[in-house]
């Protein structure tokens, strides 16, 4: 079984304080994202965002966090009730070969999805803010696991 | 209804020549990548890469192509059936705000998405390269339109 | 009185092609960007980012053009009727100084929009494409001129 | 009723030292950037740019600053009363989404921008110093939120 | 004694249309910037500045450039009387070790030029738009030469 | 009267140790920039530039500046009988506006100046560093104050 | 004899915490990488790749680790049994030579390698993930020594 | 069977003269690389290095090349008996997948090479010059193919 | 023999445009850079910097070169007696091994350099521009060849 | 009599550890570089790269260095017998003028440098590695200082 995703402060100077604590706690209490993801009704994506200080946690998600990561809710929420100032986790070009692939897959296929997106939806742009993603893990009869991520945005 | 996507070949001077014939051809025909993509049996984004010069045509693509873009197959066939340079039609980071998007969302959620696959899949990556990926449009119950990208990489 | 702007393409080669024909016809005719917005209906702005290859002119804008600049409406359809690539006619950061000083204001009050911003709407973006701008002119008792740029984006 | 904004020195490495109290004081004072403005009677982007160390304070702005932040003034002053080394909150291009809209605006229509600024006021220049700016929140009459920059520099 | 400067407009393509007419009837006529200057009351460096496409001429200078240089002023008025798009000239770091020295100054005394201003005019900027400069010659009693720029901008 | 320039050890990470001392002393004793060149019979960019440990200072000039700062000497000599590491003060681009618009002006009119220089002059540079430089203060009969930067280079 | 590799985390702050305790105990036990890379039954390079943080271990290499290395195999174990944040070793492009000169084959050889591949293999990549590679020394009759680096992906 | 690589040359403007010519002879006699290192006895990657002006051809290549792809001798001579200008066929980081995946492998393994290198040779590099390198093609059992590179440098 | 060096103008589209004029006919009289060296009695290095643009010919230069090149010296002589547009041969950093290796001895011995050069003669800069340097070829008494590059600059 | 050149770690935070002891016992003991290359019987230049980090210490090297400067030979050998991390010690471009001077040098003159070469020696490099350099002063007859600085590599 592989082993939880950590946090290597060293390595990510940059993120929110409250981001050690979370991934701490979360090392502690053995619980993966997809365990974290279903006690908060939210994507695992999402909810790693949240740990990375991409994303918002909402009052209910800060309760939910407290509790199951036995982390002091009166100490945690002035410290993740913030607004996150998004984009500090990942220097471009990504250096990290998985994150490398999926901009290298913006960089190849960029003006294919532009052209596709336009033919289909006329001028605009698909929203990176009111937007939702998911990853899910597929099997074929060959034994092969695929990583499928959807991204959704509105138009 | 949105006009079909062209080529301005000033504002793409390093795409491959035959980018510019496929263009005019399609122009001409007033045929959509969805057309196009129904002939050939591939999706959308593919078809568009095509274009691009960032994924390879088989040669059932190329008679297919030809045809129905009413391009003589023997002129078609040397340019065509080449090994493409991907890469050369991004420039990044990218500055049109659609394919900045994409560019954004791997920024923001980089990490969240190598936390998530890493615990669903252990250490390793999605290949962009063992790689499908299509767009879909949705359209909620208010009338919003969505964008719905997903991509499918092999473990 | 001020000449009016018009485009040196040797310092603007990725512009698309009609962006040439539009502003030497606008040259012959001698029509200010004010003139030409008030027959499209359009603010300044929006009508002078068209001349840039910036934004799209919609089927009733391209009447319009075609007929006040003495336009082949044949010839120009084809041409205007795309999809704008955005973002290449400024290289940032820019060099010219009365571009820069947007660019300033950027960097230098960047995170103080963002943090009124977030008080008054909470956590999101102001869409800058579902968007408009303006630019006017105001004389104090001094005499003195002020340039007053308005942003109004969708939250 | 979202939060109130607050500092992560561990985010902003480069700002100048009082920047950490005052943010600590407006926590603590559950003060918002439209209640300081209030105090100060200047614009709220202009309150939140002294607390980002982008603008100077008076010296009686520091007289209302260390009343109502309760912050000893003895203490405050020499901190405060210097001249700011401008530009180093926002590193460019802006990762965070919000502040990078407003570069994209720059990016996509600067030019635009500079034409019909020309067209109207000759060559020259916007200041970005004696220059004042404002946020506004517009609701229209379908519940959408706007938001409402003004910028407003000597020609 | 040393040639007059002329443009090779191979090494700098960027430049507008009429910089290399102007350049080239300077080279046959034998005029050097300060023959011109004189010609034009304006200083050497503001002359120079017109045929690098960085500053305005004024209908004055139109008439008297077309006069000394026998350049057609009905064609010569469409391409000069046009607002320049600045900057374009030298691109930063400059590689020219004579210009270099001038952006190594920048470098190098930056914060205590700044540190001068701030002490002597208060906070605030030294325009580079409502600005002037000059270059002189002084040659000192070992028969060293000294070249001496000065630059005066509103404060 | 505005204030006295300070430095802010966090916003200037790489400068000298002695920086900072010879900055807090300079506070204490509430001198400025002025009053110290007067003592040292330098010009004040001259003495702003051994602040910021951008050039040297010469025995004679540790004596007065011990004993008008009131710093030990002989704790001050190993610290500031160095060579300067020049160039570490200012980032380029530079970020602050007052420092850019010395870096515009060397866009702009790189190549004016060289011009200039070179039919004067002949080929050659300007020296950067057999070089002087000071700032005036002028004002008009309207009451508006110029900065009047000049610099003397060997040729 | 050529002395160990050490590592000077004053010169490498970003690489993982645990990356400085190895490399203490390889010294200590003043063990080379072959020496590591025998009892682990993996490539020197792999095993190097795992000091340097750009390699996983697996529990067997753990255990192994913990025990020639005298190191705590209870505080290894949650620092180690992670996902190795990939490329934060070397900043690009090199500095230090030797490394420049595997960068520079790419700058040199690129198209050639990406040619002869492709005509190899058709179209598709070589995976730098499913992928291996060795260093070798061997000595011609001149007594020169020659490195025989080897990769090998899957395609 | 996969189509021989051929060479665009709007997707290569820098390449030398000589390049175009040899690609499109090479067409025309449907050589692939390996035919012609067989017969120029040397490595294919080598001879590709020839083709994208990266090695020197000997007067013996020059001879082989000019027979088996029918060049005039005395044409193809001079152009190609010229000294390479190395390094311009690949702008770094490469954008092609394939290419990238090698920059990918100095990148994470960089300093795991320089380790071992250094424990088997003491300090030094190896050579990029004197430096030979091959591509072959490996089969395992489960019918997967393999690229296997092999650099090989003086030390 | 080792062929002479030509120019490929499509690898420098930005030298002079006497640059090409000049090589042609060196390639056309066969003519070494020593043999031309010798008749104008400079250095190699500073003829060859010459025929690259880098450096100016006196008149009496021109006379040489229009002698034993069989130029025209009156078509010569305007294009040639132009002040040098210094630094556009070489990119930086260089991607051609041989220049990179200069750019490597700045890189690593910079600080070497400095520091022996400043306890020798005392704070100051070794002028790039007052400032010869040669190239020589020494054999060693093993037969290996070494290359001596000497720089000489006024203090 | 010009000071000593000493190291201000605040500069220079990525240099090995020893380097501040070196550099310190060095200020201690007021030897200059010239000093101690005569004791170690290498170059000056060499010795200052020892001190950088840029350079291996022999033992023999170690012995001198340990017992000229006074530092425990026991302490200094694990910490100096390491692999010199080569290239740290300039960013580049280097701010410095006198270390930028060099890189100009390589700017204007790298083709010129590059074509002698090439014909003196045929194709290939000046190794970077197998190379001594040395720096040294002369006097003319009208007193002035020229800096020589000699490179000297195998080809």
């Amino acid at each position: 079984m592989p082993p939880l995703v950590t946090l290597d402060t060293s390595q990510h100077p940059y993120l929110p304080q409250y981001s050690s604590a979370l991934f701490a706690a979360k090392s502690l209490k053995k619980l993966s994202f997809e365990d974290i993801a279903r006690h908060l009704g939210r994507s695992e994506v999402a909810t790693a965002a949240i740990f990375y200080g991409q994303a918002t946690a909402s009052p209910e998600d800060l309760q939910v966090l407290s509790k199951i990561l036995e982390l002091d809710h009166a100490a945690l929420e002035p410290l993740m009730n913030v607004f996150p100032d998004r984009g500090r986790s990942v220097e471009m070009p990504p250096k990290d070969p998985l994150i490398y692939r999926l901009y290298e897959i913006v960089q190849n296929y960029g003006y294919a999805y532009k052209a596709v997106l336009n033919e289909k939806f006329g001028d605009g742009i698909m929203s990176a803010i009111s937007f939702s993603t998911k990853v899910e893990k597929e099997t074929d009869q060959d034994g092969n696991n695929w990583a499928v991520i959807t991204l959704k945005g509105k138009w």
